[in-house]
């Protein structure tokens, strides 16, 4: 197995990293493909290529079908270059896996927790569930080739640290990439899990999406953003915190000190506020049922009910999905995406909430700004954070960024 | 002179062209400082400059001070190459300049016009103007080595078409490259007068700013983007429409059809409605006397009124800043820029306006992306536009895009 480590990846020359970058991106790909899409010579190409196969970085595939009278080979990453490692840390829950350079998932391991611990207890259960996926692989620890993780809080994409994350509260300023250092001889990146999930939204599009941003509603909201192909973070790092986007200069005062932002108004807790409010003056009997019966009512109660049509759930439902709908129209007569990619929990709440946003967008957008738009729920599996992770592990040590 | 056709414009190398564009922003830069800048080894960066200076495109400048002992000599773009036409059309002013390689302005004429004549009439103009320069200069057409052009609406890039332009009737679908065609023997390149302006920044800059945006009020509002260093247009070129953005669910019913539109309630004609009411209504003494004397109140009036001390002047002056920040916070806490640049006519409604964007921007934005934040007006001079769109001339030529 040819382990690239940290000082390994930085060897390449920019013509090598170039092709590594554009078959990561195409998983299998023949060589005149490769070079057109690359501008390059076919000598030129052959050269890095050949110097890439030598390195064992780069493996013929099957055999592609061909427009002309040879068949022609296709490349890929090599399997042989190791595993990538990627950790996907929600506020509750901690999923770690196994992948290969291609990404696809070897194996991996999902349990409940409580980000709010803190990093000591957090971290080390990161470090056993890889050290199981590795001994479970029959594999060293000195076998990862990258590793990328996703959080639920702002991170300072250059250094890795965490800034200010209102939902973890003790990770302030902790390295992760210190922290993982000892565990694993290889680069080590963190991103916060929007910027992830549009990783892997471009990932899944094979780099056609070039211009879109991922918007996640759940606890809070936050939006990862793609724009000339490159996931973009801001001057500061702090790009898409929408959360405390203003809908409504009389809405209610939240938790950050302003009136009207939109996550107090539309996120989950506004949706389980409203309909807990609603069932307790008896507007729902189906909710206040609920209610008295759970202790509590939650987001998914509200689809639930509405489900079976309940038109207090409906109507709190479509409000959630008309305010973030007036902020995504602001968003989108500013950026003019080709997409709007909606993830996390609140997505679930059903069609109705889809369609709101959609009217919503439609009504206070500019006719130019939306004739091709596309809203839409994510279209990754349960794997997508994990996914994002790998391919934030393995185009960050690619392009040689700082780790 | 060494004048660059559209076809010839074609013919450098990748290095070639990357060592223009960085002369170009430089102006004037030492050979080591070049090669550090690009990454280029000395030998790499020798052979391009050989080349482009043999063919007449750069030149020697002055000498630098040197930190080694010999002294380090300076390259720009020759002058020889030719001149840069730069044309700044807005709705009822018409500048053309021609330009040298590094944007020095040789010469320029302006006049009044209305562009709702439509192309024939305004065109026609344009050409008069450019052929009065070249004479001025002692100069044939085919001096021009690029042409730029600004116009006051939205502009297809890649085809350099108007679409759908509110202010500009009659010009929708018309191609100006095309009608220039026949009278410059070089690439015509149109965009926007707000991307122009962004553009002029960046120059005026020498490319440090990467991730900002202009703000243009008057008339209406519009937002040019620079994201990573390039002006962004978005999936439609319809990026940086900003001026329909709900900012006021009960405001009043916009142009557009919509109700609360920033620009129904903030820009100039907003500023003079409210102006006229206030006069109307006995509010101002002060207004209701100009309005009497002059028939009617436009923006200048409005901020002469509030130097003067009129309190109802200075409280129109304070709304319209005020929901032109909460517009921008919205906008920041998504882009999390590093400048908000302010230009046109409503700019000069003095400090007061200022003000009063900068409160509603530092209070409706997240504090990590307003640490670092400048707002303020632009820096550019009355040849703003001519330097932007002799910008947007010499860097799409150099990239050789599709002119």
């Amino acid at each position: 197995m040819t382990v690239l480590t940290v000082g390994r990846w930085a060897a390449f020359s920019a013509a090598e990293r170039e092709v590594m970058e554009a078959v990561f991106w195409e998983r299998d790909v023949s060589r005149s493909a490769l070079a057109a899409q690359m501008g390059y010579s076919k000598s030129k190409l052959s050269a890095a290529v050949s110097g890439l196969m030598t390195l064992g970085v780069l493996e013929e595939r099957g055999v592609h079908a061909s427009t002309g009278g040879r068949r022609a080979e296709g490349l890929g990453l090599s399997a042989e270059l190791g595993v990538v490692a990627a950790v996907d840390l929600g506020a509750t829950s901690l999923s770690v896996a196994l992948l290969t350079p291609t990404l696809d998932v070897l194996s991996s391991l999902s349990e409940d927790t409580d980000v709010r611990q803190g990093p000591g207890p957090v971290m080390a259960r990161v470090k056993a569930l890889l050290r199981k996926l590795l001994t479970l692989q029959g594999l060293q620890e000195g076998a990862v080739l990258a590793l990328g993780m996703g959080v639920p809080g702002p991170v300072e994409f250059h250094s890795g640290l965490l800034v200010n994350p209102p939902i973890m509260p003790g990770w302030e300023g902790f390295s992760i990439r210190d922290d993982l250092a000892g565990v694993v001889d290889a680069p080590v990146y963190v991103d916060n899990d929007v910027n992830i999930v549009a990783l892997a939204e471009q990932w899944h599009a094979r780099r056609t999406l070039q211009n879109f941003f991922v918007i996640k509603v759940g606890t809070g909201i936050g939006c990862g953003i793609v724009c000339n192909g490159a996931v973009y973070r801001g001057v500061d790092g702090a790009a898409g915190d929408v959360g405390h986007i203003l809908v409504d200069p009389l809405g209610p005062r939240c938790h950050c000190g302003n009136v009207g932002c939109v996550e107090a108004m539309a996120a989950g807790p506004a949706i389980a506020r409203a309909a807990t409010l609603a069932a307790q003056a008896g507007e729902s009997p189906l909710l206040a049922e609920w209610l008295h019966t759970q202790g509590r009512l939650d987001p998914p109660d509200v689809a639930r009910a509405a489900r079976e049509g309940d038109p207090v759930a409906n109507a709190i439902i479509q409000k959630s999905g008309l305010l973030i709908g007036q902020m995504l129209a602001a968003l989108v007569n500013f950026f003019n995406p080709s997409q709007i990619v909606l993830t996390g929990g609140v997505t679930r709440m059903g069609p109705l909430w889809l369609a709101s946003i959609r009217q919503s967008v439609y009504q206070r957008s500019l006719a130019l700004s939306t004739r091709h738009i596309e809203i839409r729920p994510s279209s990754l599996g349960e794997h997508g954070g994990l996914i994002g992770a790998g391919a934030l592990a393995m185009l960050s040590s690619i392009r040689a960024e700082s780790a």
